[in-house]
């Protein structure tokens, strides 16, 4: 296991792997240790990425070093935490120098965007596959959670839907595209940004959160189902982005919007008076796009307020072999 | 992805996975919440085990759920640390009831013995793959590191040593024996217990502690290298059990109990002071076996003071086809 311990030396001396605040003691010992200021609690989330299943089994490596933490750092996003650090759990069916040193450099770009320092992890041999836990604080109390959405509050997103969904068939290598409408959308794929300052400024001010992953149809349902309420989603409030609306027409975008995954943009329900104090204060840089009623499910309305919910909810993640 | 969503529903039944001292939020929303008491650090441990790399592809999932848990687990006895949690992250090629049920009752039994809550995860198809994130809590600055051995402490481990070296080609079914002697080296192989009141005994008292993984010399490497000393190990000392000289004789139970790997017992060092204060409260439940010079390295005594050291320490973990 010679070389996979050289791995881990690897990563030790990467930028992101030096510390940072919270982190008492990082990679080399048994455990790390983390400090938390008094009153604050951790919030922890767990995902794996497997090579053929999440994504291509061949793609660029430094893409998707940023991908990987990307998706699990949104969960502490959803949660309204302030990031702290990760462990990344690698395992690898061979050691390519090359392949390290651009997955490394990934992974530190965005480790160094989300202010998350590399605390630990494990490297083993194996089919490809990465597991990312990540760490960061919420003063107790103030997580944001999915059960708290009361009939009366609006429904809100935190930026365009559906770029993921857009993108995947471009990242499958199953479509081509000019590159103006590819670009973004393949940015929005590899490089999600976690929503921290906007999950950070809900603290205290949302009823509910989460980071849509699924879907926004289906992640509304898990709020609606948490809070015991009924979500409805206005369609023409939805936002989707120029490029996806170049790329598949209105019609098609919209589709994707609603049921697309990997989006990793914040879904919440949040009370007027929230909305008109943020707005006052010029900080309401987010969509509202429903409202929060007594009941069950997810509804959605046309423009004419017309019930046209679709039967098909769910969202098929990234599959090679389909 | 619907059947690995009724896995995670499956887990997040079990007892352990109910909450626990610590978690003020466990499975179901974006993220776990752990609280931890004032003037308390978290200690953070990820261990990756693959089928066919760190555990035999075919074996007995109930074996292998207490497994998996208390090899990570082992990492926050060496600290010093107290448990709480762990989060799993399980990669399944298929979903089989009974493969799961089996594999999640022994995770649950050791998940209980531990006292750690299961608090999140994630679940995922691909080649069977298994990830724990463990969590544990000890007072600011008493966490047993690595690096703080000084000369003229002495040497000591929690318990006997190469036992799941020689349970090896058992596991492996290249070797068979009496089930008097083959049974308590296959349960320590499949079960190992954590040394928890160990680490947190010596809180305070040791000045470098780990467990024992990678064999007896190589892990003395890692305290001698760490704290920048010596250590010297005393061959008749190293505790070896009965069972392993029954199956190996004497000789060759000895060079397990040193290069051997998997043990998960405590390796550490004491100041003679500690080792008197301790073995007059009758809490001495332990082994020296040598002492901590000026220096570098690890060096290998026989009964005449002879200078033995072997030129090979690694230990080549499990692997299945060689």
């Amino acid at each position: 296991m010679g070389e996979f311990e050289l791995i881990s030396h690897y990563f030790a001396a990467a930028p992101c792997a030096q510390g940072g605040e919270g982190v008492a003691l990082g990679i080399g010992d048994d455990c790390a240790l983390l400090s938390l200021p008094a009153g604050e609690q951790l919030a922890v989330s767990t995902d794996t990425l497997v090579a053929g299943v999440h994504f291509p089994a061949v793609c660029d490596p430094w893409l998707l070093g940023q991908r990987s933490l990307a998706v699990a750092a949104s969960d502490l996003a959803a949660m309204g935490a302030t990031p702290i650090g990760f462990t990344l759990a690698l395992t690898l069916p061979e050691v390519s120098t090359d392949w390290l040193q651009a997955y490394a450099s990934g992974l530190d770009r965005m480790a160094g965007h989300c202010q998350l320092s590399l605390i630990g992890g494990d490297t083993t041999r194996g089919p490809l596959s990465i597991t990312m836990t990540v760490f960061g604080r919420v003063p107790a109390g103030q997580a944001l959670r999915r059960g708290g959405a009361r009939p009366g509050d609006l429904l809100c997103v935190g930026g365009e839907l559906g770029n993921a969904a857009g993108a995947l068939p471009l990242v499958l290598g199953q479509r081509q595209a000019d590159a103006a409408l590819v670009q973004p959308l393949l940015d929005h794929y590899w490089s999600p940004s976690p929503q921290f300052a906007l999950g950070q400024l809900l603290r205290g001010r949302a009823t509910s959160a989460l980071d849509v992953s699924d879907g926004l149809l289906a992640d509304c349902g898990h709020i609606a189902k948490a809070s015991r309420v009924a979500l409805e989603v206005n369609l023409e409030q939805v936002p989707v982005s120029a490029a996806l609306q170049g790329l598949l027409g209105a019609e098609a975008a919209v589709q994707a919007a609603l049921t697309g995954g990997d989006d990793y943009v914040l879904a919440f329900t949040l009370p007027p008076s929230e909305l008109s104090s943020l707005q006052a204060q010029g900080l309401a840089a987010f969509h509202v796009i429903g409202r929060v009623l007594e009941g069950q499910g997810v509804s959605l309305r046309d423009r004419q307020g017309q019930d046209i919910t679709p039967r098909q909810r769910g969202y098929q993640h990234f599959r090679e072999t389909p």
